[in-house]
Order: C-alpha cells, then sequence, then structure tokens
C-alpha cells in the first residue's frame, strides 16, 4: 500500500508536506478511511454471495480504483464514456456504462469494444434497440446491452412488467447483439432518512430486477446478469436471492448525505476540503473561509435533511467535527461558517490562517470540483500522494 | 473577430462541425450575445464616467478576455491565484484579487509582482495588514493593498466608518506598502427581484465605498481606487460620483439568476448546455436528457424566485425557449425535463437523440463543469471555435 502511495509524490516535488502547508483550498482524501470503506461493503457483498461492480464515477481516479482492484480489470460501473476511456486506457475491461445509451454515442461505444473493452450499455426503449440493430447491419464490434428496469420511480427504466422488455430482446437477438440482462438502480432510496425504509428500498429494487430478469427468460432469452445497486440499498440489502451483482459509488467516500440517511458515521466520511480563515465578522456571529461552492460544490443535499449541514460541516485540521460548525453559507470563494441555527454553540477560536476541513454534502459533487486528491493516512497530517481526477464526457 | 475565432480550429480538428454532430452534454457561448453583452456594460459605464475592471472568473478564458481586451493587460478582477497566474501569463498585468488574503498566499502574490504584475489585493483586518507588514520587512516586491468595505452586511468588509480602515491604512504606511483604495461588492444585490430595488442598492455600495475613501483621506492617507461593482448595481447605477472603477463578472454571459432579478433578457443569455435526449416517462410527463448536475452545476439559484427555473430552461438547438419547459430534477448524469408545474403545457416531440440547449441559472457554476466552450456566432449552429478554460486555485 505504502509503495503505491509513493509512486506519486506530493506536491512540492518530494518533500514531504503537511496540512499546515499546501494551498488551499484542497481535496483532502483520507486513505485509511477509504480502504475501511471499501472493506466493508465487500465483505458484506461476499457475505450475500453477489459480485461486486464499483462506480467510478464518485473517485473518477485509477488511484482510487486501484484500491478496489490492485491490479485487476473491474469490473467497474461508468457514467460517461469520458470515464470509460480513461479506465480502459488503465486496463480495465469489464465495464459498465450505466446511462442510457443516446444513438449519436453508438460510435464510440464500438470504438471501446473494438479496443478489447467489454462493454455493456444500457436502454430502455424500443428506438434504442432498433438504433443498436441498424448500427450492426453493417458487422464489427458491439457491446453488450443491459435492460434498464425501473424500481421505485426515480428515473428512467421499463416497469419490470412491460412489453417492451421482451421486444427490446427480441429486436437485439434478431441483430445478434448479445442482451446481457437487466440494471436497477433504487434512487428513491436517497430520501430514506436514519436507516429507515432502506431495507424495504434493497427488497424492492432486488424484486424488481429479478421479476423482469424472470420475464425474460420466460420468453426464451438469456439474463445472465441481474444488477442493481445504490449505496443505501448496498448497505441494507438482506436477501439478494436472483441479484449476480450489485453497484454502488459514494460507499468509498462517504459524506452528509449519506450519514443523513443513515449509512455511515460521520468518522467514515473519507473526503474533506481544507480551507484556510481569511477574515471574521464578529458582528455577525460569522467566521469566513477561502473554500467556497467552487471548492464545494453547490449541492445542498442536506437542505431537506432533519440536521441541515448547509454547505458543510466544519471540522479542526485533523478531521475532528465541531458537531454544530457549519458553512452556512457560500460564493464563489468564500465560505461562511456560522454555529448551526438554534445550537447555540460558541464559535472556536480561529484567527486568520487557521485551518480547517469540511466533511462535503455529496462526495461525487465536492470532489468533481478538483483535480486531484491530497492523501493523507492514519490520521497524519502529511500528504503521502497526489492523485489526479479526470473529468468531461 | 473572425481570425480570433478561428485561431482555434473546432473539436474535430479543422473540418466544420455543428451542434447537431459535437459530443454532449457540451457548454455552448454564443460570441454574438457575449459581443453584445459586453458592449451594453461597456457603453453604460462610459457613460457614467468610470473605468470598467471586468471580473473574469466567470469566463475564466483567455478567449473570452480578449473580447474585452483584444490586446491590452486588462485591467480585471480575478477570484483565485491561479486566474491571477493564469491571465499574467497571457499579458494581462493590471490584477485585482478580489477575495480576502490569507497569509499563507503572500508569498504567491509576492512572486507575482515580482514577475511585473500590478497586483492589489484585498484585506479587512489589522492582522492581515500585520501579516503583509511582516512579509516586507525584508524588502522585496509587494502588491497594492485595498481595503474591503461591507456596504450590505452581505460577507466580509470594515464598516465605512469603522476605526480599523485607518489602523489599517497607518500600519501599511509604516511598512511602506502602498494602500491603493478601498473596495466593496453589493452581494446582497442578487436579493432584488424584477429591478426593483437595485438603484438603491448601487447608491449604497456607491455610498460605502466614497465614505470609507473619505474617512481615509480625513485622516492624511491616500485613497485613490474606489471600486464598486456586482452585475446588478453596474446596470442600475444612476450616479456613480466618487467612484473611480466598477467591477462586474457575469454581465458578459447573464444568466437566469440574472434575469429573475431583472437585468437582462432570456435572449441575452450567452452560454448553454446542449443535451441529448436519451429516454421517456409518458407515464410521468418527462424527457431525460443526458445533462444532469455534471454538465448543469447544482446551483439552484432561482429556487426561491418567483419563477423557478429548476436546473435550467430548455430551449430548443437553436437556443428558442420553450417558456415552461424547465430540466425538474437531475442526478449526475441525467436531467429530466418536465413541464413547469401548474402551467400545464404540453411536451414537444423531441424524440431520443434530440437535441436541446439548457440556459443555466448561474453562468459561473456551470461554466466551472465544463473544460471548454464551443463557440457558435449569429445564431448560427457552426461551431466556429473551441476555447478552453482554466481551473484549480
Amino acid at each position: 500500500m505504502v509503495e503505491t502511495l509513493l509512486e506519486k509524490p506530493a506536491r512540492n516535488h518530494g518533500e514531504m508536506v503537511t496540512l499546515e502547508a499546501i494551498e488551499t483550498p484542497a481535496l483532502i482524501l483520507d486513505a485509511t478511511k477509504l480502504d475501511r470503506n471499501i472493506e466493508r461493503l465487500r465483505q458484506r457483498l461476499t457475505n450475500l454471495g453477489v459480485q461486486f461492480r464499483p462506480h467510478v464515477k464518485t473517485a473518477k481516479s485509477i488511484d482510487v480504483a486501484r484500491r478496489l482492484f490492485a491490479e485487476g480489470r473491474g469490473p467497474i460501473t461508468v457514467s460517461t464514456l469520458a470515464e470509460a476511456d480513461y479506465f480502459a486506457a488503465a486496463g480495465f475491461s469489464d465495464i459498465t456504462y450505466a446511462v442510457g445509451l443516446s444513438p449519436d454515442k453508438i460510435a464510440r461505444v464500438r470504438a471501446l469494444v473494438g479496443e478489447g473493452v467489454d462493454l455493456g450499455v444500457l436502454i430502455d426503449s424500443v428506438e434504442q434497440a432498433q438504433a443498436l440493430a441498424e448500427a450492426a447491419q453493417g458487422g464489427g464490434p458491439m457491446p453488450a446491452v443491459l435492460i434498464e428496469i425501473d424500481c421505485d420511480g426515480h428515473r428512467g427504466g421499463l416497469l419490470p412488467n412491460d412489453a417492451a422488455v421482451v421486444e427490446i430482446a427480441s429486436i437485439l437477438r434478431l441483430a445478434d447483439i448479445e442482451l446481457r440482462g437487466v440494471l436497477t438502480h433504487a434512487g428513491e432510496s436517497y430520501a430514506c432518512r436514519n436507516g429507515i425504509g432502506l431495507a424495504e428500498a434493497a427488497e424492492g429494487e432486488r424484486a424488481a430486477a429479478v421479476a423482469a430478469a424472470e420475464l425474460l427468460r420466460r420468453n426464451g432469452h438469456a439474463a445472465l446478469v441481474v444488477s442493481v445497486g445504490s449505496t443505501p440499498t448496498a448497505h441494507f440489502a438482506r436477501n439478494l436471492a436472483g441479484v449476480t451483482e450489485v453497484r454502488a459509488g459514494v460507499f468509498m467516500f462517504f459524506d452528509l448525505v449519506m450519514h443523513g440517511i443513515g449509512v455511515c458515521a460521520l468518522d467514515d466520511i473519507a473526503v474533506s476540503v481544507l480551507a484556510t480563515v481569511i477574515g471574521h465578522r464578529p458582528d455577525k456571529g460569522w467566521i469566513l473561509i477561502d473554500a467556497g461552492w467552487m471548492a464545494m460544490s453547490r449541492d445542498r443535499g442536506t437542505q431537506k435533511h432533519p440536521v441541515d449541514q448547509g454547505y458543510g460541516l466544519v471540522c479542526d485540521i485533523d478531521g475532528v467535527p465541531w458537531p454544530d460548525l457549519i458553512v452556512a453559507d457560500a460564493s464563489q470563494e468564500h465560505g461562511i461558517i456560522e454555529a448551526r441555527p438554534g445550537s447555540g454553540a460558541p464559535l472556536p477560536d480561529l484567527p486568520i490562517g487557521s485551518r480547517v476541513r469540511i466533511l462535503p454534502n455529496h462526495a461525487c459533487a465536492t470532489g468533481a470540483q478538483h483535480e486531484s486528491y491530497q492523501v493523507v493516512e492514519n490520521g497524519n497530517r502529511s500528504v503521502v500522494a497526489t492523485w489526479p481526477r479526470m473529468r468531461g464526457w
């Protein structure tokens, strides 16, 4: 592990830097917590007897993906074809692109398959199946297909008993395109709080996917893959009978939304934004920092939670939270720290130049604002590596 | 103008590409509207007799800045030292860094001054002045200083009559550091709607800055620069007596927040996100597109406006809005288009693969999600240039 980390020197070209010295704002990743979060879900899914296909859209980092698969090819899930390109170039060759495929992206998908990537794509309409069938007519590489199933009315997908599920399968068979199976995502599980309803959401997700797979099989089609997943349901599923794989993304970092849903403790959150105090407004009870929404993202995912964390929960430089200190407001490059309304919590003494770490509402959104992770381990302040992130489409 | 644009070929290496063909999601910039927006504010400020120091944090692009200053060195305003580095490298040498200076950034600021940049920095405390004075002790390049004044309780800054304004000036004088003047920003003008209250906000901004400058002068200090600005107040100020310069950023692109505040027409908005339809849920009245919050940002700036635009207002590929069609919800790479609640507007016929353009709530936030602008002109669909954006700190 240490060797992996030391492959990439920290920012100042070799000399060890610390959280006191690096430039702010900066995205900090606690690799010890990352490894612990990965191990927790991996163990859980092993016990449930299903394969794990982590979603790398949260991290968008080869270095993080190597903590999931030290040398392997996946399996992984991606949310963009740019992610597929990036991870394929690093040797990941078992990839599911889990966003509905638009016809104009078929050429790019085929190029990836032609380069040897075992790529699964997602569709939920006859039109998409026909577009794939048309593309296949001239021969050449084609991706495998998963049919998106709607388990909770959250986003896209066909209902498990929709006749279009079978119609799509028939179109693909005629075109000699591999139908790999079905995929669903319990996005509504994010509306749960404190763990309540998550086991039921997981069972709903399982049941919908399995029902659609059985519909396909009754009609003479194979459905080798029955894919479900979200971080909340992956952590609360009791029974995954009939499911072959689970997807999850934010589980590796966790965040304040996941804490509010009841999936993790505050101490499990592996990412934070390091910031520096740049001013005070004692008349208003404000401490100003150099991390605004550009560093935190505009994600206000806890806004409707019983505990609204503003733009993030404030910790000291070692990551220990003040329970009622939040970034209450943000402009592009300014954050305003306040005591949580109603808490009456005193403001800590943080002179100009002091450093704090902010736990984010949503790790995927906050991560996307940064070019790299500054990696720490074992609660230390030393930055042991800088891991780049990719972006774009 | 055409020459400038053609300097950078569009995505496919020379061959003309169009909005029908480029990959989505993509950030589209209408250079004709950009130029019109720039000319509008430039003319207004010329009439008011003040200098214009545009804020380049909205665009983060040399190519956009070149529409403001075809060959010049500025003056510009920046929100990060990374912006200062980037624009300085392109020849912009008159720069104000308009975020409160933390002591650990002094070394980087001095390096920029040492490279020949006429750099102004912002402070609002005795501690920051003392940190600058300490840094100056050994000699070497130092930035000029502006004192941040609070005109509306929005963020940082000293009240115009605060004795600390004079104390800071005295500390700087003893250390032989140039006190350039005062700076304020009427951030609360964003709370106005339909233009109401903006002239008053502009007058409050002017009066606070002028009062602080007069306090300095009464105490024997110079205050050559009296800097005010926000896009709303810049467009509604009636009298800028005593002000020497105006700053504004989002004016160049505009967005739905500015439309809601009453500063621009929908047709003035120069940036949009091009997206492709990837699915339908007729049972729910949804059209799904491949632009989620990663492409739009999580900014919900119109959430509390009388007209809530969701994650953005939907236009056809030529940028003509459907008045009641919005991106009502978003996940990382999915947007859900719906009729505005209560409007009863019919959904347009948009088959899978159709292209739409989404006007953003907040141009600064949406722009930050993208690596480059795809530039169009004169209402045409041809992409005449790709302009990169910078990021980071």
